[in-house]
């Protein structure tokens, strides 16, 4: 679903998912299970109308500062495989002066679910050229700037950063931002401490606020705004981190990776080294035409 | 220290360290940091004895079910590079049968700040063979089962598992375990939801909440206990993930993953393939020697 609206641009062409592997999918893109095992009913409610349209908003991303035209890698159709040396992947064009530096070029993608920024990993080989060498890749922190809404340049260094769509809540950012009851219980038992009024916990109640807390993480992809949130932030001396997610309709990132990445939707990839500048926002005419069946 | 703790097996040979870059790094494994600014001074409390030793608790591993000598990957001294195609990496050993399996094997490692599980990654090349063609590698989820203190095996889908010790629980658990106080008050918020006794949140008692929890997340290194965490679980209907994290002095993982590997402390790496199980164990023998000098 995601390569098919990676391939439509603007918002009149629909586009209409079925879930065709219900066991290992939850189809959130697709029209209701139900249909996978009576498509007939589907067709027969589309050809009479019984459905309302819902235009899903993307993300577009402008690119600046990279000093040369921004190659977008396709994940979907390469092969796995791995190149030699990680070095070679480096830019070898002289860094961009700041007269140089090309303007921001508007990026032939648009991010249905989420444009996802993050060091490219090191990879290690083990030493025998002669026996299958595994090769394991080790996170490394990525080192951003972030501006938020025009709002003032703040340093962070986390794990990566997540800026999704109404329709991306529910997919990876749901996963690195939600909590789970254990949690939740043993921050409620502190917030507790010392309280006068202090009662036990209910296990219902535990699961009812986690479910709350959870839920307030999903917003509707109808929404022309995009939801930031950076994971697993490192705070200290350097690098406060004061807000680590939150609505914005205009973000932008400065990265100071070495070997960084920009990957939009899973599918597309985009180098995003030291001094460039992406900026993130919505635009009402790249947004996804889809169907809203009823269950 | 990372490095020099991994040469050191057993409990009678003191590691000491010294933070010589305190700009960049906070040394939590070295001497207090004043002494980075006055090394004789101590010299000469280490030589008047006016210091307690420390024993730091570390994990072993012991694997079994990989139909071969698991043969340890060496981060630290590897060129950064990349090989080709990810297949060749995965074992061409036909899979072991139950009983060709080999017994469990005691691993030449003890992990002073934490054993990571995940999936190696995957990495997609560029379609021009003559451009420096840049890698990126994307997350992709981790399968394992888990049982804790031999309980019964649980299916797990996530990120990643990291199973610490008191020492690495100041590490990457710390980071993978702290909230901040946006999502604390979030949660509070809800929480308080319809509560008769709600009082509005003073930004001081969000703050307090938020410390005494990420405080909670950190053990003392001489407690001879694990801590396991579960990165970013997918919970859905075929995984569910009832507990994300907590103590035990014993964990079993059985991976599921296609080409996922165990990391101990960032620096030695094993191939962790389908049907391999790793158990983790804390023993007073490999205790680390270290020193307490006073701030």
């Amino acid at each position: 679903m995601l390569l098919t609206a990676s391939k439509v641009f603007g918002r009149h062409k629909p586009v209409i998912g079925v879930n065709t592997d219900p066991e290992r999918s939850l189809g959130h893109l697709c029209i209701p299970l139900r249909y996978t095992y009576c498509f007939s009913d589907a067709l027969k409610k589309l050809r009479q109308g019984e459905f309302r349209w819902q235009w899903r908003h993307r993300i577009r991303v402008h690119l600046a500062g990279m000093g040369f035209n921004p190659r977008p890698v396709d994940l979907h159709e390469q092969q796995l495989s791995l190149e030699q040396h990680c070095s070679a992947h480096r830019s070898t064009t002289p860094a961009a002066v700041d007269g140089d530096k090309a303007g921001p070029e508007l990026l032939p993608v648009r991010a249905l679910n989420e444009v996802l920024c993050g060091e490219s990993l090191s990879s290690r080989t083990c030493p025998n050229p002669h026996a299958p060498s595994p090769t394991f890749s080790l996170p490394r922190p990525s080192y951003y700037e972030i501006s938020i809404n025009d709002g003032p340049w703040e340093k962070h260094k986390n794990s990566g950063l997540n800026v999704c769509t109404g329709t991306g809540s529910k997919a990876w950012s749901y996963n690195i931002n939600k909590l789970a009851s254990q949690e939740v219980e043993d921050l409620l038992l502190i917030a507790q401490r010392g309280s006068r009024a202090a009662q036990p916990l209910e296990p219902a109640f535990v699961e009812q606020v986690t479910q709350h807390y959870n839920e307030s993480l999903i917003f509707s992809p109808e929404e022309p705004r995009i939801f930031f949130s950076i994971r697993e932030p490192i705070v200290n001396r350097v690098f406060t981190s004061s807000l680590h997610r939150g609505f914005t309709t205009k973000l932008a990132v400065r990265s100071r990776c070495w070997d960084a990445c920009m990957v939009v939707d899973g599918g597309t990839s985009f180098e995003f080294n030291d001094g460039a500048v992406a900026t993130l926002t919505v635009d009402e005419d790249d947004a996804l035409c889809t169907v809203l069946l009823e269950e």
